[in-house]
């Protein structure tokens, strides 16, 4: 690609000859002549003064050093350069190849799409749907009436328990868990788990996370939700549109989290917890009642972040006193 | 089902016809005049007004805003109705299915029941026995000189190491880790971990739960202990009778909960930390002591919950204070 | 085991016969009389005052009971004595033995050393490299252009992403899962991820730990590095020479644990944040910013451990007092 498309496409201003040939992309360090590297914070000034790279993507801030780089490229969005660089130098994607390999054992009453692509090992129950361009990794296990929406991606040994519902083009990571039986007791011991789960389209789901299935109605992820690895979803908890749960976060039977809600890693959101639309909770919270929309919140219990620190400075500032 | 057994069963006091048939359970927004639904707890007041289900079970307390049901049972044991009117609509359980499925591979010293159901791609090493009624599902693996007692159920990708006793009617969630090397080294390297695993009958393991064997005795899960999903239980750990640890709670080496504790979520227990008999444990707070039997407990370190909170009371006070 | 040879070994002194046969390591409880046991913290005081074991290895502050147990070893040094006894009597730990299974599928452009052993089920994808004496455990994934090191040993189940580099004499626990795609979005979507995964030599990772590969640079496990169960290493993170990270640790995408850091259980660890080399964090703090080398820190935010506690205590006292 050239310097000049390059700017146009990231977008950025071009300081330099804009025909300069770029290869590859690659880290400062390890950036020769035909190679494009990025310095889109301050964290790679040091690198950035060393570097041999043909060309380099910076914020407006690292100019002052006068970078040893012949093509310089000075992004107008550095949120998006990242994004449109790598997507700009990574392999296309091209759809899977097609295809049930021979070590995969499907039932006869399954339907599998012929565009569908099922690797080594992988096991399709009864009456399970696998739908166009669907790919099942290494492994894999779909359970009986089970669904794979169009163009989702499975990672290697996901399990996808009877009956659960999964969306369009939803990515799932290795050894995802989704559906299995939900963590409800009584006095005469587990509770039936008759509610599935849901997830809708475009949802990512991290490596090792955990969804259990509803004990009535189902268990619910939202279009576009995000869920790091390691999490877990207790029974009949809802997650909405375009949430998103950092790593290992941990949601109990029946928790809330509200669409466009950003819930930090390890936090945790007990049962009669409700993360409101859009609102932010700080890593490491715990969530024990409902959190309005649109607040930031933080500790345990999660509270209104503001008052909280202003009361730990105060605190602080208590302890420090002299008595 | 009709209403009049159902009053009896749950139980219930009936409002309504008694021979109104009953095919199925359903939520209170989905349900239809031949279904069921559930309206135990104050959050359903909205929906119960707006079902269009022909029977609800409600607590006396909804009942105010006279519901427009033709049938309603109200449950005299709120607590109880919800698993009775599950278990009553749930499928039959039937025995599973026995077999060895054509891609198992058992070795020739192992001991399959011939009751047992070992699913597709499932691998038992040498000397391992499993007995009458255990299910072992798909890509299972049961090390050398396991063993699987009766009536076991393993879901799918469960890993059994070497040695490790289960015991009876256990339920083994997908992706879990039986046994696994401990987290114990010392100058010269890692420590070998000879002390095995132990888990009691009755026993619930969730998804992708990690239990290490022990360093010289076995760590020990005891009878009907419940473990959640993604729940960590280091080398040497004891679970007492009827514990209960919430999702991601950790042990690590050595810790003890001991008989009919609960743990909440996100909790971690030290080496030196025991939870006491029947005492509960608040989600996210660390033990790094005994704590007293029977108590409630809370915090990082943790302490008896009362007293932490009038602290905690006392100091918001104190921080609210003109200076 | 001579009693003689075994006190030379730990090293001790003996009191008592140099010349008693020991023919197996067993808990106090629990051992005979051809059997060792050992009680090497104050914990074991009443078991090693009912002990029936032939010899005990004790700590000198467990003297003054008179043991009643015919040769007691006093360890010299206590932390090591340990260790050296586990590995004097546990079973020798032979070469595993080599070969494919033959269920096992391997592309043809793989290259599997002829000392390795893939056990049954396992998948080595195109141009991947397994060296010599490697273990792939039953139902190992290895991604295309992986390389897994030198006497590196899989335990059941592991995946490991495409391109993978994985050092020497690692060990790895089930179903771990290393190089999956990074959690990283911007408002276009998911970025690509062309990174990588870089792990050292004698590294151990633990039994569901999951880490992902970084978006353009690699993210780094150096050599010697422990990483316990169930712990969650994002994008770029990068782990040091000999750090050790506890059960369900959390680091984000970028974060940092210099060589020789120790950090507890259920910590977790910003994209900013850096746990500098030899410090160690307490259990559960949350690491937001750069950490100095060689401290000892705690609590969220995590800070120096020592100026907290101090506060926290005068807090108490402020609580406390009379109003």
């Amino acid at each position: 690609m050239l310097t000049g498309a390059l700017a146009a496409a990231l977008p950025a201003t071009l300081r330099g000859a804009p025909d300069v040939k770029l290869e590859r992309l690659a880290r400062l360090e390890d950036a020769g002549p035909g190679e494009l590297a990025l310095a889109l914070t301050a964290r790679y000034r040091d690198a950035l003064t060393a570097t041999r790279a043909g060309a380099v993507v910076v914020c407006e801030s690292l100019l002052a050093d006068a970078p040893p780089v012949a093509v310089l490229l000075v992004a107008l969005e550095p949120e998006t350069a990242l994004g449109r660089a790598l997507r700009l130098f990574a392999p296309p994607a091209a759809l899977p190849e097609a295809g049930v390999h021979a070590s995969a054992i499907v039932a006869p009453s399954a339907r599998v799409h012929n565009t569908a692509r099922l690797e080594a090992f992988v096991v399709v129950e009864a009456e399970a749907v696998v739908e166009a361009h669907v790919t099942v990794g290494v492994g894999g296990y779909i359970g009986a009436r089970a669904r794979i929406g169009e163009g989702t991606t499975l990672a290697p040994r996901v399990v996808v328990h009877a009956g659960v519902q999964l969306g369009a083009r939803c990515c799932v990571g290795a050894h995802a868990v989704l559906g299995g039986v939900g963590f409800g007791f009584d006095a005469e011991g587990r509770l039936p788990h008759l509610g599935g789960l849901v997830v809708g389209d475009d949802v990512h789901v991290g490596a090792g996370t955990c969804i259990d299935r509803g004990t009535l109605g189902p268990t619910r992820i939202a279009d576009r939700a995000r869920l790091d690895n390691l999490v877990q979803v207790g029974h009949n908890a809802q997650v909405g549109v375009g949430a998103v749960l950092c790593g290992q976060v941990g949601l109990a039977g029946g928790a809330v989290v509200e669409a466009g809600a950003m819930v930090g890693g390890q936090v945790g959101i007990g049962g009669s917890g409700v993360v409101g639309a859009g609102a932010r909770v700080a890593a490491q919270s715990g969530v024990t009642r409902p959190l309005a929309p649109g607040g930031v919140y933080s500790g345990h219990p999660a509270e209104p972040n503001r008052a909280r620190l202003v009361r730990l400075a105060r605190l602080k500032r208590l302890a420090d006193a002299p008595p």
